[in-house]
């Protein structure tokens, strides 16, 4: 199996370059003081479509030879990679097929059509989705873009650490969430490219630690319909992602529900920026280790900030 | 009555830079494409305390001299302003003074106290506010640093608008809101000092439209309990704030409820970042007027971004 590596994650970020926001290093005196640490935001909540997930999907879209791209791409998601494909596609005049349950929110139906991708519509089971996506592949020759288990995607998702440490080189510690493991596989092997002696941590929720399991034991393991308030990372690892974060991460923390809710809260009321529960899960690590971050200097990967406001958790 | 002049507020941007946050200018493609125009938001959410009321309680205290230091400072409001005289004047090591009624909401009263401030309550009427303010000043000697209707608060709010003058020069209109007409005073003394070319409006909610009566009649009238989701609007005009604003603004113009909520909503969605409910009236005027804006460059004073999060409008 190929692993993405530190070049690989350079020559992604000129490729998307030109069709990414470069998103903002953001810093806060008062969680600061409150968790004794100097803390840098890296807010993809203000990436295009609102999370990180655009990184990846330009550049997998980006990478399809001129035959792939007439052919179009397709994905079965309702979340934040679904609308980032969309976009990126649109961007780059390919049609786009995203499969979704047929009781997925409104709200994020409405998002990714206003992006221009053709929505099919399934029953909300893994079967009928993987089912449906095979179907479209058949009959129109579509790429499947995974979410993250896929090569490009990864490198994608990297760039992001890319801009946290050309502005911030000096960190002791990054942490990114971790669901699927796109965004932390991308991240570790950046981080580790530039400098060995910089700690990678994944963030997971504890009512989804199929990650935490995976990377203590050494054999991968799939979280069984999983609840968490974090509900961009219900995903398990996959066989690439689990191999790049073993080889790269040095440790896997886990959060539970209140502290996640809290660190939401609390980066909406002293920062002013709206980010999503699986964003704070990064913080909640913090909170709940205080031990591990004393005095440090750290990087925090904020993914998102696509929240449904009549639905909160608090 | 002294009116405040462009070189008052250049001065009070010189005194109080070291104290305040230089906040950021944001743009938003989507809100540009759905307004069609050119919008600048000028974030004094992101200011200290979350709002621009620590630019003229930090040039009203730096202002003191060295005795009325010593006998500290007073005012009340269970508000914005409350937070900030509090923190402008821990900064200086100065005593504050804060006059809430009683029924203020515990969130606001922890925040006062929390930038260590001394509370005392009174009855939930205004004679009992100005009441306890004034045996406060009779038994300390504490300086009354009011809310709008103080010549050095006015000339500090005016220092938001020179930031933003700084970063974009070139704007056809402002807009700022306007409750007791501070922030107005400052906007629309800066602004026609730079370039009488330069419209600026005042942005109001419809059901606490006492400045858009006094402006258009002349006749300073006051608002009688108005009823508005902009909490940070339920202030008349004073003396001072009507002849500035009668002398500098072009217009006032007023906004539904229903708009002030979907202008809050969508620079949620669309720009990841909190604003209060009295900052959205000045999208809403944008939204419910296109035929004044199409095509126009236009500054926006995003007030502040203090929300209880557990009672919003939508």
């Amino acid at each position: 199996m190929r692993l993405p590596q530190f070049a690989d994650i350079q020559n992604a970020h000129s490729r998307i370059s030109p069709f990414i926001h470069r998103t903002p290093v953001l810093k806060s005196m008062q969680l600061n003081e409150l968790f004794n640490c100097e803390l840098y935001f890296k807010c993809e909540n203000f990436q295009k479509v609102g999370a990180f997930k655009f990184r990846g999907a330009t550049n997998a879209v980006l990478l399809l030879s001129s035959e792939e791209k007439l052919r179009g791409v397709v994905t079965h998601s309702s979340g934040n990679h679904a609308a980032a494909l969309a976009l990126a596609a649109r961007m780059n005049g390919i049609k786009a097929n995203i499969v979704m349950p047929e009781n997925a929110p409104a709200v994020k139906k409405i998002a990714v059509a206003g992006y221009g991708a053709e929505i099919t519509f399934c029953k909300p089971t893994l079967q009928a989705r993987e089912d449906t996506t095979c179907r479209i592949i058949e009959n129109t020759g579509a790429t499947l873009i995974h979410p993250y288990d896929n090569f490009n995607v990864i490198c994608g998702q990297g760039t992001a650490s890319l801009e946290l440490l050309q502005e911030k080189e000096d960190l002791d510690i990054v942490i990114a969430p971790v669901g699927g493991g796109g965004l932390l596989s991308g991240t570790s092997t950046y981080v580790k490219g530039m400098n060995l002696n910089i700690q990678v941590f994944g963030a997971e929720p504890l009512n989804a630690n199929d990650a935490y399991i995976s990377f203590n034991s050494g054999i991968l393991t799939k979280s069984d319909n999983p609840v968490t308030c974090a509900d961009g990372l219900l995903t398990s690892l996959s066989d690439l992602t689990f191999s790049v974060i073993r080889k790269n991460v040095d440790k896997i923390l886990t959060a539970q529900e209140d502290s996640i809710i809290e660190c939401m809260l609390l980066v909406w009321e002293r920062m002013k920026i709206i980010i999503e529960p699986s964003s704070a899960t990064v913080l909640a690590v913090v909170k709940e280790n205080p031990g591990l971050f004393t005095g440090k200097k750290i990087g925090l990967i904020i993914s998102g900030g696509n929240v449904d406001f009549r639905k909160l958790p608090f």
